[in-house]
């Protein structure tokens, strides 16, 4: 069922932003530009960085924002104990109205797994 | 239209909370198992408990977790008039921007009510 | 230490009332007139209606609206066992994120208890 | 991609409408009227209230509500330059989590647009 | 009662700026400076702006921001009845939970008028 | 200014957990061990967990839980550039809405270092 959710949110994503950015100013380019930024390693490097973006999205109850993190986790080497042990940070914080999400999540990492075979 | 949104909903819920299930750690199955133990029958009867968990998901607006709760306050013999009133509470609470979730509950809920005849 | 935050709270809520209405429009009156009647007795009576209150106001986390449904919960003969099992309704929905909230909560519950003896 | 996705969520949007007033008691009822209240010019023109109720769905991260002000601000003249200047605005307070509801909104924006011409 | 709450506020908070400064990274004060970015005057006049950014904060329900914003709608003009319509907008999509945030905010208000008399 | 507000916050949330704990059902105690269960050392470390924690409870705005995770965020040995790592991503996830939790995060974190000296 879940065949190419994660090709499908990637092909949507880079259409849609095309379309943000054509009507965009100056300051919206900025903050786009800023937020890549904030991911790049430092202190902290970027596999934790996109888990920290993903808990945080994922309490946030956004599932495009949550997918996009899925992706950048699985990129950065995340291993499925370390995403189950954010998630359930996340899970604990966030309460049971975060399970649809948490459901959707492991669903596209399932099939990023699956794909990579 | 809406012809199974209902079913639809529960096949998709069940396959994916296998999927969760599969990755889920002690700590989240835990979790799970304490979320189903809120809405069992003590002081307050399960029908109480369940029109508990609708608002509270209603003002979280979480349609997955509605539809859930809508979909459970059925089977436990909640009326018209109770859920409509239980609703407006939400909507006074949570403002004109649960109006699109309401609109979902109530497709769900009139779906059930026709299904039942 | 909890000595008199349930008087506070209604002395000051009445007082910003006054201010509210003194600039209030007519839709903003209306707004005010509409609540009050979403807790009257119908189908569900006023006490499950103030339960509903407090859990969706919980699960927000808005201390003040909490007070008032606390005090209402009171005043309609809430159990603590019926207290109880609605906010860990509240617990479970909106998780930890909610647990600052469930101990004001509990102390002004407290509170009311101890002023009544 | 976004051929008719606002004559869509028109359609449904409406069709729903009806169920929920077929439910509705005089408290939802009053309470959607004095919505549309909400919006009538005042002190302030219409044109700036649905740019105000279009920033306050927006960080409230609600697609249809969304949708729905775009449509209304479309309608009531609002200029590329001063819709991308308000959604700045909510993008910068409500963050990048707003961005997937961003997206979408230019859709709907570029789409009526499109159908004007 | 609301004697110096708006001067205790921009004390305070001038304060905590400078630490938070002293401890900023170059993204985060790249934040800061897109931000008052966001307010400036393009094709909407700063006016518009201040009250899209109160509402905005007004149905997130951030006490500090909605009090910033109060001060900057009235150094910018808006008058009583204008700020009336653009909260009540923000009461009718954040329903009554904005209520506490409502009265700080009128109390905010207030305090201003009466300090320029 | 901010001397001592770490000690005031341990001592209240002690002191209400306390009473949290005495009307605690079964559910409510389980939901809290539960709770630190999240936090221990699995296949990320107690220090990844806490800025976990950190980050999800800043997104979402809830001071005391802020203030929580700072102070163990601290007692884990977090760098100054670690947590404002940390916190960027969260004023970006997030947006402007979140800067007042910033300047209280940051004024709990310099007293920790404070007091250490």
């Amino acid at each position: 069922m879940s065949e190419g959710i994660v090709e499908q949110f990637q092909i949507q994503r880079e259409e849609l932003n095309r379309l943000v950015m054509a009507y965009a100013g100056q300051g919206t380019k900025r903050f786009y530009s800023l937020d890549s930024q904030a991911y790049r390693v430092g202190a902290l490097p970027t596999k934790i960085k996109e888990m920290l973006g993903l808990v945080a999205s994922f309490v946030l109850r956004c599932d495009d924002c949550i997918k996009y993190h899925i992706i950048r986790c699985f990129e950065e080497g995340v291993s499925d104990q370390e995403l189950e042990e954010a998630l359930f940070i996340g899970l604990m914080v966030g309460g049971t109205i975060t399970i649809p999400h948490q459901r959707k999540a492991m669903q596209a990492w399932d099939e990023l797994k699956k794909n990579k075979k």
